[in-house]
């Protein structure tokens, strides 16, 4: 977690928009996506300054990025998979050579080349970033865990196993899209009391779940563990989650294999690749467990990994409806948690996952799980933040939420600041629920 | 289900080796796989004749191959997914052109050239036929969920959703490997009692799972969901599938999330996906509903599903331990069931997964989840087969097996067989397991 010179706080970008400093994407973050331009229909990787994409490709082809062969080649591709297998060395090499040619101080002449290369980050189509191979969700929140586990068990919320496994479930990789595709709401069987005949039908319980999401770099082997001291030499960037979610679906088909049909609809991300280095003045120590909270075993537990294991990222969660939009009403702040909260950190979770020579490839992504803090305000899905249905979340138009409503949009917002570093964001993760197909026979 | 000329149970080869009655591979079948040899390392796709393999990229590179442009293209490719996206009539082409290629009565010197392109099957290495994209493994045998139901809910053993949701779970695609490859016991949590610490050590309890997956062929879109009637044109072969399990690690971590790091240290395929096509002489009625049992739910209902969803396969298991190796004693069968009993058929399986909008890739895999039947002999795992370890199997060297030792090879073996139509197979699905690592800190 060394710092260096492209975290600088006092670095200013002769881009003007990224020296405001509300801006996500000043010089010291630069996350990698990747887009296309309606001229060009072949995906190119990017790289966000301000209000602006460097088509980092064209940047690429056009040599004029001062980067060994190997990275500048793995730019030329349409998706980061292959600058992710480099692994966080090169993307290091590679932000430096970006931190310097974007900073006040570059070149005049270097500056007039690069301009060419630079949109409009609102003109352009982000495409998902990655070739995600596998997707794994984990369960890291023992807040959220406890919260989910009272509405089902209220004498037993958590289970035995939480505070040793780091629990999780694999994902569908097809089915995750990128922020602002419009998301169906889906069908599927329902048993509203566990008894009778179950419907299909479309899900009356859609809900969100606001998640930090990690991207593999280094591949490891078929059988290979990782360690945990090594397991963020294999994290490359990270990225927002929305887990969407059917819970009505999820409740009947649960038992006994886990979610299936309530989540597989639909995973979105936000686009930009915060990469670890950019992160690394907001690392902060791991969850700390009080007296008589059993032990981490050894496999899970590096001073480390306890010093400097988590992250402080403040994740908010906002609702607008369709008739916010129509009225002009601003998005609704529903939530703002931390992801520093979790009861696991980005490191236990890869680490735990590889345990038993579980293999990865670069692109693999894995997210955290709800993203939920102590109190109701920081509850990172609706299930918990409207408790069940039985607290509804009042809007500002009058109308009410228990879960979402066709036409609702659902913006995640996350970004990272602190005192003596430039603060950095994610962009947003957002998605806008459009009605179920007609059940037909 | 159609039969056509390439079903013909009277067609023989001109290579010998097809027409001997015993072979899985007579001129019926034509499966296909990808494969290289020690002299040529990209791969290669091919198709199991007798005890040969035909070189399907090289015929189709030097213009041997009688079907579409399009198909053509599809054969030089070293995996099996473009030539899956193309569908089933496609598929169809292909068999009917490579069956007239290989028949007794092909012109002479056809033969000729085609020799040039055939393998020793024993001489090559096949390799994963297809880039799996996604892997999704149900648990459609109700004797299965009965029995492993009873071991944990003696009075409850079937939940209640199982009658109406084909249940299922995802699975991780980048630990999925060919036949032949060794597995390594894995590490992982475990706690014996569910009380007191878990340890990190290695499985006690590893297991096998015989199952049947099914290769998707032409894609579907976000959203889209797959009528039960068309849910067949989307499904392009099938192969043996073994879920490595670790019984204790799952037994810990399961709740409430289901099976993780159980089940993702490793799944085994067979090498030849048998086509859709080839199955069909090998059609059988759905499962029967007795008298009180509930109707299924109209999206999983069809009368030509009712009618031939389901398909007679035979599943046999066989170990052989180091010792019956070093004596060579031949190898043991521990179980012989029948798909034709699974509660779900492959197009319910399907229809269900896609119910909800999930969108499927060709090359995305479902695994049917263990083949068991009602008798003991007919279980598809040793959990049930040796109930718990409680009546371990007694082997020809007076070895005993409660769960799979180090140095056990299990060899799952698949073949339909019927009254006027030509006996075809799907090889085998091996694995050798070979210690775990050391655990240390």
């Amino acid at each position: 977690m060394t710092l260096n010179e492209t975290h600088n706080p006092d670095l200013k970008s002769w881009i003007e928009s990224a020296n405001d400093p509300e801006t996500d994407f000043p010089i010291q973050n630069l996350p990698f996506g990747a887009f296309k331009t309606p001229k060009n229909f072949a995906p190119h990787l990017c790289v966000a300054i301000g209000d602006k994409a460097l088509d980092l490709t064209s940047v690429a082809l056009n040599n004029l990025l001062d980067v060994s062969s190997e990275i500048r080649a793995a730019c030329t591709k349409g998706f980061l998979n292959q600058l992710m297998s480099l692994g966080n060395d090169a993307a290091s090499e590679l932000r430096l050579a970006l931190s310097r040619m974007l900073r006040a101080d570059a070149p005049k002449d270097l500056q007039e080349k690069i301009k060419h290369y630079l949109f409009e980050r609102d003109k352009i189509e982000m495409l998902n970033p990655a070739r995600i191979g596998d997707f794994t969700d984990f369960y890291a929140s023992i807040y959220h865990a406890t919260n989910v586990g009272s509405m089902l068990r209220p004498e037993n919320p958590l289970l035995p196993n939480y505070k040793y496994v780091p629990i999780a479930y694999h994902g569908r990789a097809s089915s995750i899209v990128i922020t602002g595709r419009k998301i169906r709401r889906p069908n599927g069987q329902v048993n509203s009391d566990d008894k009778g005949e179950p419907k299909y039908m479309p899900s009356r319980r859609l809900d969100y779940e606001a998640e930090i999401g990690f991207f593999v770099g280094t591949s490891t082997g078929f059988g290979q563990i990782i360690p945990l001291r090594e397991a963020e030499s294999h994290i490359w960037g990270a990225c927002i989650v929305n887990d969407w979610s059917a819970r009505d679906i999820q409740r009947w088909e649960y038992q006994p294999l886990g979610p299936f049909l309530s989540k597989n609809f639909a995973t979105s991300i936000s686009p930009w690749i915060v990469t670890m280095e950019a992160l690394a003045p907001f690392r902060t120590k791991a969850f700390e467990r009080g007296e008589g909270e059993p032990k981490l075993l050894p496999y899970l537990y590096s001073p480390e990994n306890a010093k400097h294991g988590g992250i402080d990222i403040v994740i908010e969660v906002y609702i607008r409806t369709s008739q916010m939009q129509k009225q002009g009403v601003a998005p609704f702040r529903l939530s703002r948690g931390n992801f520093k909260d979790m009861y696991w950190t980005p490191a236990q979770m890869l680490a735990h996952h590889a345990s038993n020579g579980c293999n990865f490839h670069a692109g693999d992504l894995f997210a955290s799980g709800t993203v939920s803090g102590k109190t109701r305000e920081e509850a990172g899905c609706l299930l918990e933040r409207a408790w069940r249905g039985e607290e509804p979340i009042e809007l500002p138009t009058g109308e009410k939420r228990s879960f979402v409503e066709d036409g609702d949009e659902i913006i995640i917002k996350a970004y990272c600041e602190k005192e003596g570093a430039r603060r950095i964001g994610f962009g947003e993760c957002s998605g806008t629920i459009i009605p179920p197909f007609k059940v037909g026979k």
